[in-house]
């Protein structure tokens, strides 16, 4: 790394995706100073989500190249820009994917999380302020992804997708709370909120449905049931908690007959974390009439439908949706690290693999081939 | 009526239906005695319910008659069975078509009234004890209906159908208390739960819908919005605190379009009390992202679907259905009578007509013009 006009611009070295699912480069990236309520800040550990693989195959998304991905991630403010105030050189922050503006009425509300101002944009490749990229190589400009673009040893992101956090806790573990590890964790925590001793189903046992169950061991829940169609999810799955388990592959009923029965009238709270609308109709179906609640995470397909007959609603059954746990990302996610660093939350077992940023490319092998919960990237190694 | 057998048998006046959509006819009935957990009531006043209605036409129910409908009542008790220890003779009381046993995982929940052994039962023509019918002329059994049967001067109820009430509270009113009041105005209080300045949508306005209304003016709600495909319901809802009103005949775009721009992005809350499918989607999809909730109370036909895009519920919507506004029937309904006694809420708007028990046909003809909220019966007129 290497100061340019007096601390403004810094040349650093950033993975950068020239092409969709080509692997990634690494170059020289000169990284513009923080602008209007932006901040600089030195990555030092990142882990690969789902959501970076996804759009940087460019499947079905549009696609933005060339790009830096990554926005899981734990870093150190280096500088701050124009009208930034509660954020400073040296303050301990992790980067996060939606942000809260604090201004908006979903900021104002207790209940919201979607704030209007920051919330998630997949299509947006500047910045909000000017709508201008902070990276370039040779003069060229490098989209951002999720305003965030932590596969880079130095970035720039709005100061409302940047929160605070306890100096202490060690950022090559905290940085998963970004994203996946708080989106599932929530969903249990704050949604579903089950009670002690309660009997809670989670549909998909890939990283989100893993912190979903994580969810369900910390709030007490006395059977957490998991739900996948891919039965090697099972084994890593008794390691959080899960007791039980339902591949819908083995039974010839439909699988919210399968939980009624196992659970003499259903779940009491079901989480669903798999993206797909079967699940999410059944993760509805299989809780138990008069009290049951059942959350949706995983995010459908644009020609999606639930359908389900009303009466389910009528007998007193609770659906509702969860965007990142609904935690909000500045006032909430310090709270999480604070879990983590009290004993009441287990990250480590959520990362898996762990690689230097130079072997980034690895990162995306063992998420593409399934084997990995988090790896995470030491941007220092 | 004349006492028979040491206070045992009673021989009575009821309003007995012998045919589906025959006028009713007045009939001396005799009345057993109460068994095992059961009381016989002495009805004072009862009030007319789409229910009884809908049952006594028999289109798409299943046909069971002679049958003595009736089942929103205030009456005293006369006497109690074997086993009844919360209840006794000179009791006031209100009997509920849906039951509370206290005793099931039900009952033990604080969310559910969905009692596994009381639950409104519509095909029921028989007590629970013994399966027998407890009225009878010239010795051939006559259908109870719900339970309650509370078109008779006495009548026998299972004493988990019978909520103890103020003494001091006019039986004429709070007999409406008995069902649909209750379930609008518990949808709105206990589910919906507005917070004071949010805006609710109440789709369909009639007594049920009207009860949701009055519990969003008790609520506090800023804006109450009025959605009915019949116009001459909007003069009478104004008396309900309905401030602002929706035909979805009127406009061109679909009603939730038309609620989303009426509210900047929708209401905070809506209460569905129609029984059409389409109005619980429209209903659903009206509410704000990020903290609406909407409450569907009307019952839907066996073949309906409820069919929305999951993005509406990834996006922090919540939707829930509701049975009994959720009160739980001897539990809460006391409460409800009070909130009438100090004034909190208002009853004498629902009752637009009265007439003698002996006229009851005409309450009738009132209810199938579209013309009452709701009719009194006076069973001592
Ligand atoms: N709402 C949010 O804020 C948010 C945030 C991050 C991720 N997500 C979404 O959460 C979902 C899960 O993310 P992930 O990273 O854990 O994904 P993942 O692919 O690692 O895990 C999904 C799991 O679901 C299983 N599955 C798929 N269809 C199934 C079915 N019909 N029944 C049972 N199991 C089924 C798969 O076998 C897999 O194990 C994705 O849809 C993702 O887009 C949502
Ligand atoms: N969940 C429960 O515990 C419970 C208890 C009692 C009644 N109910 C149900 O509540 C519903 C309402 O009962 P009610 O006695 O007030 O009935 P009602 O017939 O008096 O009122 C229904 C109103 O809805 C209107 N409506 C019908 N379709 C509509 C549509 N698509 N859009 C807008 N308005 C529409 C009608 O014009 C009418 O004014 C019924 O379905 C009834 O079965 C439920
Ligand atoms: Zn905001
Ligand atoms: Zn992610
Ligand atoms: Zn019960
Ligand atoms: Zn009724």
């Amino acid at each position: 790394m290497v100061r340019l006009k007096n601390v403004t611009w810094l040349l650093v070295t950033a993975a950068v995706a020239w092409e969709a699912g080509k692997p990634l480069v690494m170059e020289e990236v000169e990284v513009a100073p923080p602008q209007k309520h932006e901040v600089r800040i030195k990555v030092h550990f990142t882990s690969l989500c789902h959501t970076d693989v996804c759009f940087w195959e460019a499947k079905g998304q549009t696609p933005l190249f060339p790009r830096i991905f990554g926005h899981e991630a734990g870093g150190v403010v280096e500088s701050v820009g124009e009208g930034v105030t509660d954020l400073q050189s040296g303050d301990h922050v992790l980067t996060i994917f939606t942000g809260e503006c604090g201004n908006c009425r979903h900021c104002h509300s207790e209940e919201s999380n979607m704030c209007d101002l920051l919330r998630i944009n997949t299509d947006r490749g500047g910045m909000i302020h000017d709508g201008e990229s902070r990276f370039s190589t040779n003069g060229k400009p490098i989209h951002h992804f999720l305003g965030t673009s932590t596969f880079s040893e130095f970035t720039v992101v709005h100061s409302g997708q940047v929160a605070k956090i306890n100096p202490e806790a060690p950022l090559d573990k905290v940085c998963i709370v970004s994203c996946g590890l708080s989106t599932g964790l929530g969903a249990t925590l704050n949604v579903a909120k089950p009670k002690r001793g309660q009997s809670v189903a989670i549909f998909g046992l890939g990283a989100v449905g893993l912190a979903a169950a994580e969810g369900a061991r910390i709030s007490g829940a006395g059977r957490i049931i998991g739900v996948d169609l891919n039965p090697n999810r099972f084994e890593e799955a008794k390691k959080f908690g899960v007791t039980e388990f339902v591949n819908p592959r083995e039974h010839d009923k439909p699988v919210q007959q399968v939980i009624i029965e196992m659970t003499d009238g259903g779940v009491d709270r079901s989480v669903e974390c798999t993206g797909s609308v079967q699940a999410m109709i059944q993760a509805f179906e299989c809780v138990h009439e008069g009290w049951g609640v059942a959350v949706l995470v995983g995010v459908p397909r644009q020609d999606d439908a639930f359908r389900t007959h009303p009466m389910n609603f009528l007998n007193e059954r609770t659906l509702k949706g969860s965007f990142f746990g609904n935690y909000k990302p500045k006032t909430d996610i310090p709270g999480v690290v604070e879990k983590y660093m009290n004993k009441e939350l287990d990250l480590d077992k959520f990362i898996t693999h762990a690689v230097p940023f130079s072997k980034i490319n690895e990162a995306f092998d063992y998420m593409s081939k399934g084997e990995c919960i988090r790896c995470v990237i030491d941007m220092g190694a």
